[in-house]
This record gives C-alpha cells, sequence and structure tokens, in this order.
C-alpha cells in the first residue's frame, strides 16, 4: 500500500487533484468537518497522512511515506534525505527579504552589519547571509514575522511572499528575492529503490498530467 | 508605554481577562474579525503583541515586549533569558509520555534503548531521557504528533495532554508525567530593574488578582 503525506493548507487542494488525476482519489481529506490525519483512497490501494508543511518531509524520511508533496521552500529549510521527483508547478511564492518601507534600505547591501533579521526559515536566511559576507544576528519566530521589523526588534525579515499583500499591509517592502517555490513530489529514496513498479507507476503518471498541464500553460 | 506580549490560542481569553482585572483593558483582540497583531488598550497607556505561543519569549527577552503570558512548557522548551514573574493557574495541562494503548509499554523504563520519540518538544524529552539514562532517537515534528505512534514512526511520544481526549481519540495511553504547565507572566530583566514602578505596579495588581482567585479557588 501506497501512504502519501500531504501538506495541510495552501497546497491541499491541488495536490488532491494531481493525485485523483494519476489514479488515486483523496477527496475525502478535503470535505468539511474531516478530522482524520489518516484517510484512506476511496480505491483502497493507498492512504494519505495529513500533516503539518514542516511534517512532510520527516513522514517521507522516515519512510512512513512513500511518496509526499511540500513547498520547496521547507525542503530547503529542513534538509532532510528525501528524494525530489516532480516539480508540480503549483504552490509558487518566493522567498524573499523585505524591509520597513521608509527603512531607506533599498537593497541588502545596505543593511548594517549585525542587524538582527527575522525569521521562520533561518536555516535559508543564514546561508543566504552568509554568502553575502553580511553578519547578522537571526531571531527564529514562528508566526508573524512581519512584527518583527513593525516592533523594531529586526531590521529585516526573510519571508515567503506569494501575492505580497501581507507586506503591503504592514508598511514592509521587499528589496531581494532568494529563490523561488513551488510544490514538489518528493519520495523516500530506499522506496525507491526497492519498489517493484507500484510507486514509479504512479510518479510516472504524475510525471505526465504536470507535462499536460506546462504544455496548456 | 507598556508592551504586553500575549499569546494567541487557548491562553488568550483568561490572559486578557487578567490584565482588565488589573487595569488594561485589552478586550478588542478577542473581538471576532481582529486581524491587528498590535492593539492598543482602550486607556491609550499600554498595547498587546498577538502572537504565536512559541514568540512571547522572544518579544519578552529581546525587550519588545516588557511583559508576557505564555505556557510553562514553551518557557521550559525554549529556555529564553525572561524573568518568571508570577504563576497565573489558569490553562493547565501536562508534559507526558505516552505509547499505543496496545504497544505492552506500562512505563518509561519498558521503552527499547534507541526508540524513537516524535515530540514538538524535543528540548525538554531529550533532558527527560538523558535524565533518565535512556538513550533515544527524537523525531521533531511540528504538529499531529500523535500520527507518529499510530503510523510506526515512534515507539512514543512527549506531548501536552489538557484533556488527554486526543491521546484516547488516537489510541494512545499516558506512561509518564514529565511536568505540570500553567500560564505564566513573564517579564524583561532589563526593563524590570530599569522600570520607574509603571511595570512593578502592574505586575503587583496581577499578582494580587491573582492570590484573590487562589483564595476563592
Amino acid at each position: 500500500m501506497i501512504t502519501v503525506a500531504l501538506a495541510k493548507g495552501a497546497l491541499l487542494k491541488d495536490s488532491v487533484t494531481r493525485f485523483a488525476k494519476a489514479g488515486l482519489d483523496f477527496s475525502t481529506v478535503l470535505e468539511a468537518g474531516n478530522r482524520q490525519l489518516m484517510v484512506p483512497s476511496v480505491c483502497g490501494r493507498a492512504r494519505a497522512l495529513l500533516v503539518r508543511n514542516g511534517d512532510v518531509p520527516v513522514y517521507v524520511a522516515f519512510g512512513q511515506a512513500q511518496l509526499g508533496v511540500v513547498g520547496y521552500d521547507v525542503l530547503k529549510e529542513h534538509q532532510m534525505p528525501v528524494a525530489h521527483l516532480v516539480d508540480l508547478s503549483f504552490g509558487g511564492c518566493h522567498m524573499a527579504v523585505a524591509v520597513k518601507a521608509n527603512s531607506g534600505y533599498a537593497r541588502v547591501t545596505d543593511l548594517p552589519p549585525h542587524c538582527r533579521i527575522a525569521s521562520k526559515f533561518t536555516h535559508c536566511a543564514r546561508s543566504f547571509f552568509n554568502e553575502l559576507d553580511l553578519p547578522v544576528e537571526l531571531v527564529h519566530l514562528t508566526g508573524s514575522v512581519e512584527l518583527g521589523p513593525i516592533t523594531g526588534m529586526a531590521e529585516a525579515i526573510v519571508d515567503l511572499v506569494a501575492t505580497g499583500r501581507t507586506l503591503r499591509d504592514n508598511g514592509l517592502v521587499e528589496i531581494h528575492e532568494l529563490f523561488h517555490s513551488t510544490a514538489r513530489l518528493v519520495g523516500n529514496p530506499l522506496a525507491l529503490r526497492l519498489d517493484r513498479g507500484e510507486i514509479h507507476s504512479m510518479v510516472e503518471a504524475i510525471r505526465k498530467q504536470n507535462q499536460l498541464i506546462s504544455l496548456k500553460g
């Protein structure tokens, strides 16, 4: 039986659609009032684990799920040993450095050395500022990162930007893009090597659907 | 102006009540549809920062908030340099080790060495198993920790238990209590030392209210 780890939240609906097109119907997870965390597919051949974004690579890396769908941002932040299989193209957003609109900082090199940067993605932020050779103090927050510059705790933030509305609403502007992120199909490396065809045919079906969608787009 | 960091979620309502009794009315944060993260008190003498549980000690430690209300579990997990001022007695719950009801483990010493433990509180779990001299592999999850034993990824979990309903619903039983947790009033150490009376009188008002409530209880 294939187990698929799906991220709750923004990516869930599109993830379910892609698996449905490839022959696995997990639409029960989208039903309002569903409280189950482990949901069998309609055909009974597979099941979905409904977990938090950051936990998808964990369940896949430990082999409790053979496949998973998660944002590239999470993969880059957590660096778990999973195989990146297909770029699913949906859930597009980017990781960016943002500052207060009236801060006077127009690019990252304007930021003062040893300034504070608030982020949920401290690993990504650390690599970025290391490459830039700009020493900064990172403050790890778990939510509402935009409060960092507003309260004066941090000069800048490193955060995911989709529409840019949260930044605008909080008087922040983006000054640098670190990388673009989309949803990815990932797999457990050992499960892929030991697979007798079941997982590979699923991955191939999703890859084909994905090529068709990109051609249409 | 006093800034108070309040945790969103289960502790918010009681936190607002306690500050109201001590003379600071933050009831706007409880209004349905409030999207503001920084809310002034009705009198205008103070403001509340509405942040995630784990971020309260961060805002207090960095001095962006002079006071904060947060669960003892979060303080124990994150070990930020904040002053513990008052045990507010509400929000009672405890940190516990739980296993599958049919696992056969009746106490923590029954757990096999090098077994996997899933938790959101990996720091607390690490100290506990270190003291017990039981080597374990900790798996950090960000939510729905009960899936760990259900999927077979972990033999046990370390998690907060309030009513015990989540454990029961998932076929898990508690086998050990690590510590009891309640909401705490915390303060920024430097702000407390430099205070000209404003913060101390607020802390004293809350402490008195708290004593009255405990006497009644």
